[in-house]
């Protein structure tokens, strides 16, 4: 049975392709999805994608993973650096965590730099755009096999 | 068709009147909201008043304004200084926005200080209680208008 | 009529027991619950014991519990630090507070250890891990009867 | 006798429609001046508009204004952020005060967000540029009132 | 043989109940000591209960304790957020240590809320006056018997 | 001939008496100044008694006391924490300055406490009101002395 | 009965005269503790003077001035910025407080700047040397009549 | 016709000479006013040379130089680290801005070191003494011409 | 003709393998550029793979970059936190810069966690050891294609 | 036989003319190098122009003009902030040095505000392109002389 | 007759070998000091070998040690950083003073890190455990000589 | 075969003798170069000694000492504070390592007060000149043995 990777997109993500596109680029977070979908196949690997603009959903579904997912990929948006209750559920989660930004977060705003995310995380792509999500996938394939 | 404006209160603020009434007065929401609306009338707007204690519904409520509101007004109360994805989802949407405060928050404990709804923000009004409402509402009047 | 206490738990506190055990130990949440229930009979009280990962739906339950309950233990666990719509709602309860945290945060990361709760608290007890929450009733009981 | 409403305009607001348009609009403080004395009419109001680029000469208009106007607009420009000594003239007057910036301060330079004015002021509005000066004018007819 | 928990009162604390009793109550540091008397007698232990204005002498007398107590009750007051001598002390003790102060002091000024006894603490309690001396006493009564 | 002693009063001392009686007390400058021309009498020493509320002024007052006074007392009120000019001036003094403040400046508001007048002056006497202006003449007599 | 005055010397004064005399002067302790002898005969007090090494020591005069002293004039020395002990003992005590240095700290290194000594004095001298303490009987005799 | 520069000179300057000789040399101001002239004509250029020890006739000064001169140089002094309203009258001047300071700020006090007039000009010559003033002139000479 | 990409290595990388494994892995920089040989062979580009302990070097060979390559990776190690000259060598480059980092620099010290490499690059791979070169040719072949 | 003055040229100034040239302008170096000849033969001074990317080179240098150079003049570029390998170098220089910046440096990144360079430089000249090496060639000129 | 050194020894010092071995190594200070006694004989110097856990007797030996010692060795342990009352008394002292500690304070806790005893000290030895009280007597040995 | 030590000697030190000699002594590197050859005998061991001005090659060196050397001491001068890069290569050295500093750093500039180095080394001597080199050696001497 394939590995499944959780795919997880913080608040605002569902408005990918509208929200300051000279930031984040026109592609939409649905075309995103068909994209992992597709690259997923290619992995061997199953994806579940979701978006909350909710930090308590989103916690949950990171609690959910434990038992059911592989690994995860992290695309917290606004809650990467206010979300201790995010940073402690993916302290609990036993596989792999990748975390994701489709900007460089280094060449924005201050408060956009501290990630919590980060503390949990094995390793992070940031500043790619919409084919993070693929390196994001393509990286994961490797940790979760060793 | 009159222009609709989005009212949105933050958390406790459905307590107005009761909560620390030596800081915010005497007033509820509900009076606030009925002044809100025969303000409206005068200036030829509609409002659309709510309140939630969660930081993912205001969020939400801020997307879906996109296309159905043209303008916002927004008391964040508790999430002004600590919600980046409030901040991100004002800056998706288009028309004018003016940010409440009740009390004057430069007089109060520092961190009420630094606003994250600011940074989104087209004018500030604070510290003149429920009033505050009005002056809003007469202000994102004339925005609207340009 | 026995006093009702309300005892909250914040996010990923249901995990108690699984996650990071070497921080926070074997007991379960449940575990803890079932405690509280035979502490509070030996005093005399009620106790209405809850866990959320939703910050708003915490603030909602402090906010129901004015008129009802008599005093309140609080473990927010990760939005002890990031929530001021949680201290907001706590600074309208007039019955005694208690925060509460299982691990000596003080001996943690910096992160951890800056509470909005503790504005709000009348007393804090913390690094006694699950036998805190006895302690807690105990503290409360005498607060209560004052 | 109609109440008189002192209006403070501090450094460089002569300039106004002049100095950085792109910043502060083309509108000038002549019309500004003119607009707040309709505005006034309408209310009931008297206003005393002045501009002054010395800071003691706006501290001692204030100290005239004690017994002689009932309500102060202060927008005190380069002033705001660096006078302790408007603050502790504006703290011997015991009338409303409002203070008005007609830019959006807080998303400007960093030194441009400390207001010693804020902490004698009863409110802000910040962000509305010339027509700040009436809903101040507003604002303040409610205040005299009470 | 019963085990002895050494508790120890740092500097002004013997005038307890005359100094700021509007912060600290009216109780006096005696009827604190027979307090806790009865209060070990019912949970098997001794106390040996002291005070000293001097750093050094609370020093000693933690070094002392090592081979002759079990548990550790500290009220350092003054040198709680001083002393890396009375830390480097605690931290050579094998038994379990409780801190403990009267007040809330996460609601006072500053300089009081950085401990460096929480460093060597197992757990802390605080703000519940003189009542936290038995609530230390229960703790450190369970964290013994483990 | 006598020793002349300028004695420099800041901004908003022109208002003593009236400003915040609770802080500053009800003498007016007035009173303190026929008080500092007593005392002055017994001590043989001459005062020129000042204030403005410019901070040129006093810039041009220190500027012109090089040559015609012996000592300075400077209550630079407003200006102490905010002028690098006073300061310049100040420095090129070659007689004592004694540094006077009405109210301990220690306990009221940071911004009041880092004074660039400390920088020049000999001594400081602060928290006395208006009788810190008479040991300042006796402090400066002695200083003007040796 | 003349009131008496408690004048406390903290560490290192019993050197004064020898220790860094291009900083402190000449004149010896003894000297100082003459002068203020003849100084509060005149003035109709009595004086009792006081140095200890020991920050212990001098909390323990201060408790033991509550009753017997009219008056507290407090030279701190090293233990001016490091003892909230101090600090606490001297808000026990109901009379005036007066704060005194030798030299005008505020020249000399920042650490020595910041004073818990201030927090609970009513006024302050510094920097005029050993005639400093005939300053402080002064003010002290002025507040003690109040 | 000559372009005119105008040469604008801050609090303290009229002393230059006499204060502080070791820092700032023994050339007086009226020399330095003369050495510009001759270098001024032989750049076919004309200086307007001024000082005031008033921030708001500085301000008032690069108020009028708007239209009537060419280039500004300003040697703010101690209104170079705290006057926000010369940075903002400097920001209405259209040509060329040249700061100028007659010693090393860097290697002097921290608060002489962030300079607001920086944020307006377009060089800065500093720590060259009084021929500072004739390179100013050199360089403002080739800015103008662009 | 195929694109070349530049890939840099900094300080003690060519210690890799030896140096810290429990950090970095046990792979040598051998290892590593042979992988992006093979890697590079797939993906139709050319790899020019260097290390140097030497920052002028490292500054040398992005100036030489500049017209023979198409994109850089940089893993800059000790350097990233300490050389603007590095910064500003990226800045002339015209082709995509990834910056790479062995390890999750986030969990490491803090001194390792302001980069200036990335205020150049496109985007960011770190913590995914050696295999995270291969994710960045994946990615910088993208970038050379738009 | 004329003075020499070292002229050094640090990092990526090899590139002055490619290299962001709306921040430094197209002017090459060697440009530069034949301005600062001719512009040396007029005041009677050779120079000995040169650049490194190299910190010990620029370090070897300094030391090298000890005795064969009469002045130094250094633009340091990104190893102004961070080199204090330079800054000791420097301090072993006897003659005058002039620090030089193309760009206004207090105009742009907060990191390139700080500089080792201005703690041993007698005078800086800062934010007049190419033309300010004739600047401060002019100044050291005159400090040569003296 | 040879020289005295004294060398004085901070709080917990004399649990040196019990407190923390894994830290401080298992010798005891008795070992130490007979140690430093052999090694005084070679050197032809008698040592004076002390502890104390109170800062009060510290500083009193310290005094003391003028004109009996002709050096000092200070491991002040705990009071390292917190003891200006220590430093004062060093400052006395006219002989060479070598600071000592038996670990590496700058890979421990940043408290730890910032010692008062550095700014009188001649010479620091740190890290070497027990042997660095001989290379602090060979040092001061030589200091002692010149 | 005797054990080797590699000596480091960063950037400007060859000028030892001839730079700031107030601060650094007259003794040259060769100096002290032979006086550490002669004391290496003394303990049986083999000295290598050198100098670098250039980053790279102090950690080229430090690299190569890996099998070759049995213990480091390392003077890095102006890299103490700035080279991580050398930090990196000190940390894959598995013998001790011994900082050297000739002053006390800590009586300096605030900026030469952070090491690099420190997090390496095993132990520290400063402040003592010349002999600080044979210091570290008896110290690393014994490191060796053990």
């Amino acid at each position: 049975m394939p590995h499944t990777i959780l795919i997880l997109n913080g608040p605002n993500l569902n408005l990918l392709g509208e929200r300051e596109p000279e930031v984040y680029g026109r592609t939409t977070l649905a075309d995103i999805a068909s994209a992992c979908d597709s690259r997923a196949r290619t992995l061997g690997l199953t994806v579940d994608f979701r978006q909350s603009n909710h930090e308590g959903e989103l916690v949950q579904w990171v609690q959910e993973a434990r038992g059911t997912a592989s690994g995860l990929i992290v695309n917290a948006a606004g809650y990467t650096t206010t979300s201790i209750a995010l940073l402690d559920a993916l302290k609990t989660f036993e596989g792999p965590i990748v975390e994701l930004h489709l900007s460089n977060i280094f060449r924005r705003e201050p408060f956009r730099q501290e990630s919590y995310v980060s503390l949990a995380a094995d390793g992070i792509i940031c500043g790619f755009g919409a084919s993070g999500y693929e390196l994001a996938l393509d990286a994961i394939a490797r940790l979760v096999e060793t």
